[in-house]
């Protein structure tokens, strides 16, 4: 980005053509405030930061792409900007890091509405000021097909208290934040294809609501990352993007473990359970494969349970322990009787 | 990124569909070695990296889309993965700062040759070598329209020797490095349009090269800007990615000065000047606004001269003083006899 020198602030619907690109970086600049660290933000040929003292750079990116990630017909793009943010924002999290700066890079196709970008970037930025983030740089270019976005995110963190995937250990507990599956099923809705019956009309507004919002504007767990971090008293996380099998398969792989997840003991949303309750079962798979949940997957020893019991009740998140590490690789769910359930599809897995 | 333990090695043209997504991280991340400052690579949420100490964060990222910034038709794959790391290193380096890491992002329609994204990766790797940048981590996805790469570039400085676009001053002379213009008549060249003729094989071979090799696969100015930095003799400095005249612009407008660019002495390459020497003029505008020369303009004292030269002859690289800053606003270009030359073009500008 190359100029923060705008005093455009009229929420017309201006083409993006009129505005130009240095328009639309100056339109953006603007409704930027400066945060912690930032010594240059957007206006010159890179941003510089500053680490606070003895911390270590944490790093992530994601590319977000209409038709692949999102539709416009059905994401709203204050919501889009929300979530194109808090996926990334999730992964420093995901590492026990503090969220700091963002770069945001947008292609945008050139018949686009600028409503549409001010909307993006309305939302986008409220996702930033939750998360103490300031958007420090980027590119913005023209499009030949669909809207593409693409996100950094950098947080800091102290070494001793970054939590990796590679620590878990044989007999540690598997943990999650939050409930599993609201956002799969929300897809599916969103797609045309509620649980309960062809129209999702026929469903409640609320419940479809709370279902979409899950999937259209996840909220990344950082004050329970961190405060799991700073208790020290968890072994390795990852954020839930590509269901809990994939996710945590992530974990044992890079732990050298494997692991035996419960069913029954996998947390679902009322609204989950009563959108579903007309279905033979439980629809296992959107919980375990479905993805887009963004919640933490921890592992810790048992002897550390009640007090991760009380730093999430601090958090004001719930934590649920589904399952055990085990020392023979493998990732396998079970159901009450002992017997392995077996999963329709795994995790969601690009040009596969 | 998610897994670093590949061991597959064999270059075949298996397609990308039966490698998946985990598979393409694997093989992508078996060819990086690790690097200066990083303590966790590709692998897991987020990278982890650490500072020189008293130095500062330096960040810039790009988006290449195709149709828009490149054409696989005429853009081979291991030049466009070079190219890809260049114009963000040359951010870095614009700064003064010296280049580190780097995430990638890449959207591949999925049916796409593996053979490219195997050359694509040889490049972008070959450039960071060069460059002493790694490859800490990024995001892969399929696209359902062309290729899109979207690079992250980490970099540092002591806050000291940072340069920045806004530190120009009256009577400072302007100076560029190399030479300008050649990666645009390239890409007239590389667009079917070139400069001599209709028919680009009456060109010379060896003329033709050189000036799609100026298109396709830019130097990035790394060394001279660090000779410069840590010489402290300039005032503010820019890469030109979008001709001499916009980009010079940018310091003007945040160094609150203007320019005056004298035409004759702007520096053209053999190649460039025997390429056009059909035409009754030399075509300037190419020259002033054709962009993508990744060349750096900055700015110093009159005073400093000698030391500048005497700084990027150790470097081995051309440079040149083109113009003067002025103290009233506007950059313009003038002839030889003092008269003011309108450029037909401004700067690239997308969505205009």
């Amino acid at each position: 980005m190359h100029r923060n020198d705008s005093t455009l602030t009229s929420p017309s619907a201006t083409a993006l053509a009129t505005l130009g690109e240095f328009g639309l970086i100056a339109r953006i600049a603007s409704g930027v405030c400066s945060g912690e660290g930032v010594v240059t933000g957007i206006g010159d040929d890179a941003a510089v930061t500053t680490l606070s003292p003895g911390m270590q750079l944490l790093t992530s990116t994601d590319m977000l792409l209409e038709g692949v990630h999102f539709r416009r017909s059905w994401h709203d793009p204050y919501r889009l900007g929300r979530k194109s943010l808090a996926v990334s924002i999730s992964d420093v999290a995901a590492m026990g890091g503090i969220p700091r700066w963002a770069l945001l890079s947008l292609a945008i196709p050139p018949d686009s509405n600028l409503d549409f970008v001010d909307e993006f970037m309305r939302g986008f930025l409220a996702m930033a000021a939750e998360h103490g983030v300031t958007l420090i740089g980027g590119d913005t270019c023209s499009s030949r097909s669909g809207l593409t976005v693409s996100v950094t995110i950098m947080g800091e963190q102290l070494p001793e208290r970054i939590i990796r995937r590679s620590g878990a250990l044989p007999d540690n507990d598997i943990w999650v934040t939050g409930t599993l599956g609201d956002a799969a099923l929300g897809l599916r809705l969103a797609e045309g294809h509620p649980g309960r019956s062809s129209d999702p009309r026929n469903s409640g507004v609320e419940e479809v609501g709370f279902l979409l919002n899950r999937l259209l504007d996840p909220t990344p767990r950082v004050s329970a990352a961190l405060a799991l971090a700073e208790a020290g008293v968890i072994t390795a996380m990852i954020d839930i993007s590509d269901g809990i099998l994939a996710d945590f398969g992530h974990i044992a792989e890079q732990s050298g473990v494997g692991g035996r997840i419960t069913l029954a003991d996998l947390p679902l949303s009322a609204t989950f359970l009563s959108h579903t309750a007309h279905l033979s079962a439980v629809p296992y798979q959107l919980v375990l494969s479905g993805g887009e949940d963004y919640e933490l997957c921890f592992t810790a020893q048992a002897s550390s349970r009640e007090k991760i019991v009380d730093c999430m009740k601090k958090c004001g998140i719930a934590v649920t322990r589904i399952g055990i590490v085990t020392r023979s690789p493998g990732v396998t769910a079970v159901t009450c009787d002992g017997s392995h359930y077996t999963a329709q599809t795994e995790g969601f897995n690009h040009f596969t």
